[in-house]
């Protein structure tokens, strides 16, 4: 299941950033499960990753190789996390850097490796390296949608977002900014999502990328929660190769940052339209808050209760749910009698009890639509944030207790 | 669906509190829904509540008569638990007080009123209310069963326990302590359960009393959890009727609360075992921390991740999603290589990784219990907590999708 009926948007390519995906059979024969992605040499790269104690391998070597080089390549593959792997696990990550390397005449700090699925099984390397050469002669510039499926899990489709604009109106040139994601379970990410690539031509120095890249994820994947369960694994990388000539600065960084925000924020509600099980794509926002600490605790604990998540899978516009969550969000002095609800325009909740004005066949329409949103405002401050999230149904429970057989 | 098979307990009666049960019809005809419980005058109580910020009218009127009398009368219903339901909510809660005060000749402030069931619905009044006389008519020593039966709501079968035991070695005579409670589903409690009732004889004055009811409460109710939604409507409320003869004091305090703890921790393991669609019991046992803040943390983050939820339903040893849920509960500079992880005795993780020793086979034993206990051991320190929690299954989904209809 899955929500939402967008096509597949068209992948511009971005200049200096090619892609190479091959089928090594890491977990499932014939299944593309193995990428390469090729920088220009003089790219920018900005990376957040999980922030789970149990990171995985490949997350602990990408960390240390960005720490000294500029990365020229990233290795990902999916079926297997190489993840509580300990020892070995570190071996195996830094072993399948420096075959890239060696093949690609780099050294193995500027690889960068990534890793996705099956948590606590050793890396099948021979598998892996094997596998190398031919993802090496597939890399393509034009080669995106193939990425996109090969780093797929449990996902039940390919994730991408890419756009073009005109920095400057006087001039016909563009800046390309394409990406793709994957990741539809465990998912809350906590500075990054499950993977994430996303590739521009503008040339920016490395500060002002991590900058932007940090401005962006903290409107887009660091709002999602399909079951709360944060990833071993979650890895999002922005590079910029700089092929198109044009320099984002201060004049034009705002720009810049908009752009890439939309970029972010599709493949971030690609994400949860595609969550596990999903059967409604939910913006939970809430205005009116002191600060966005607490908006954002309201937000998650409405997201994440499985009531409410069960009440939207049923269309139950049980709002009762809504304010229980609400009410144990921790808001410290809540004036409960000034909250009110929304559930798709439809007022449900004022002055913290049922809206006169509501009637439950109104609030049956409002949940009979695929795309919920669950206004809540608490009427003290005027920050809002939003989270997105999905229902809890039947198939979570199913996908999630089958995972492993 | 609910776990183990032990047998409705003896319940011992109490001296001086009465219990009597009638079916008013509030939700459902014929089902028993309405409890009075009558105290010896010279009873000492002590309670606590949700700490929910939308708590529900009945539960801001015990407050209110808690804070300036000893109460005569508890009256509790099922059905419907007059929460969201703003000013008439509350005059109605005070109003259920004010016709069992007339009916029993003592005042309004001497009854605390008890609700559970449905969020949102204004509350039968009529209906409720003509029922009081039977209720009062029905009150008895020996009526625990019933009692226990009418509080009730998406529960499968009633809870109760009951012990006598003999303050001194020397004499002949018991305190007998003997308790109710219910609860399946919106359940992380904060200082109470849904709601639960306990009475002894024994005689103990009301600031001792208090006392032992928060040690017992944060050792029982205060450590479980099937959804982590905590409700509107918990409370939890401990009598002592003295009708004994027996005085707890500062000598024999200990011994009263180790019996007490003993009736707490049966009354809300046997919420535990009957949460809603559960097939397993589980013990998240967290040892080696710094402070019990942590060990909780750790506790509950792993008892409440869906993933590790689900996993159990399907008896599935992935300890990988034991693993990420430690990683991300928040405990600073965790050093991960020195976590290991038991399920039953089954030893899976040490050093932050797979154990040598383990195997599937092993694993897949362990998780075919019913009862699973999960062992994390910190090795940071020496402070140990436990929580109890359930499986996530298809049922739980199934009853919290359909429950209003």
């Amino acid at each position: 299941m899955a929500t939402g009926t967008k096509p597949f948007p068209t992948m511009h390519p971005v200049a200096g950033f090619k892609l190479g995906t091959t089928s090594a059979g890491i977990k499932t024969v014939g299944r593309k499960d193995l990428v390469v992605m090729a920088l220009a040499p003089d790219s920018t790269v900005a990376a957040v990753f999980t922030q789970n104690a149990f990171c995985a391998a490949p997350v602990l070597v990408s960390r240390q190789h960005l720490s000294t080089h500029t990365p020229r390549y990233l290795l990902i593959n999916t079926g297997n996390a190489n993840a509580g792997t300990g020892e070995q696990g570190l071996l195996d990550a830094q072993r399948s850097c420096d075959s890239l390397a060696e093949l690609q005449g780099v050294s193995a700090q500027q690889v960068l490796p990534f890793s996705t699925g099956v948590i606590g099984e050793p890396m099948p390397m021979q598998t892996l390296l094997t596998a190398l050469p031919a993802a090496v002669e597939a890399l393509d510039e034009n080669a995106w949608v193939d990425a996109a499926e090969g780093i797929l899990t449990t996902d039940t489709r390919a994730k991408g977002a890419s756009l073009q604009y005109r920095p400057n109106a006087a001039s016909a040139e563009l800046i390309t900014i394409t990406g793709i994601s994957k990741g539809s379970g465990m998912i809350k990410p906590n500075m990054a999502t499950m993977l994430g690539f996303v590739a521009t031509d503008a040339e920016i120095d490395a500060e002002l990328l991590h900058h932007a890249l940090q401005r962006v994820v903290n409107k887009s994947f660091n709002r999602i929660t399909v079951d709360s369960d944060t990833s071993t694994n979650d890895s999002l990388v922005l590079v910029a190769t700089g092929a198109s000539g044009i320099t984002i600065d201060e004049c034009n960084f705002e720009q810049f940052v908009t752009q890439l925000e939309q970029v972010f924020i599709e493949l971030a509600q690609a994400i949860i339209r595609d969550g596990e099980g999903a059967t409604k794509f939910v913006a939970v926002e809430v205005d009116g808050a002191l600060d966005s600490a607490e908006a954002l605790k309201v937000a998650y604990t409405v997201a994440e209760s499985p009531l409410v998540k069960t009440a939207l899978a049923a269309s139950d516009a049980n709002w009762g749910r809504i304010l229980a969550a609400v009410g144990r969000a921790g808001v410290e002095n809540l004036d409960v009698s000034r909250v009110s609800v929304s559930l798709n325009q439809v007022l449900i909740v004022e002055a913290g009890g049922r809206a006169a004005s509501y009637t439950e066949a109104a609030g049956e329409q409002a949940m009979a639509a695929e795309d919920i949103s669950i206004h809540i405002s608490l009427n003290r401050g005027t920050v809002e944030e939003t989270v997105w999230t999905t229902d809890l149904t039947y198939e979570y429970v199913r996908i999630n207790a089958e995972y492993r057989t």
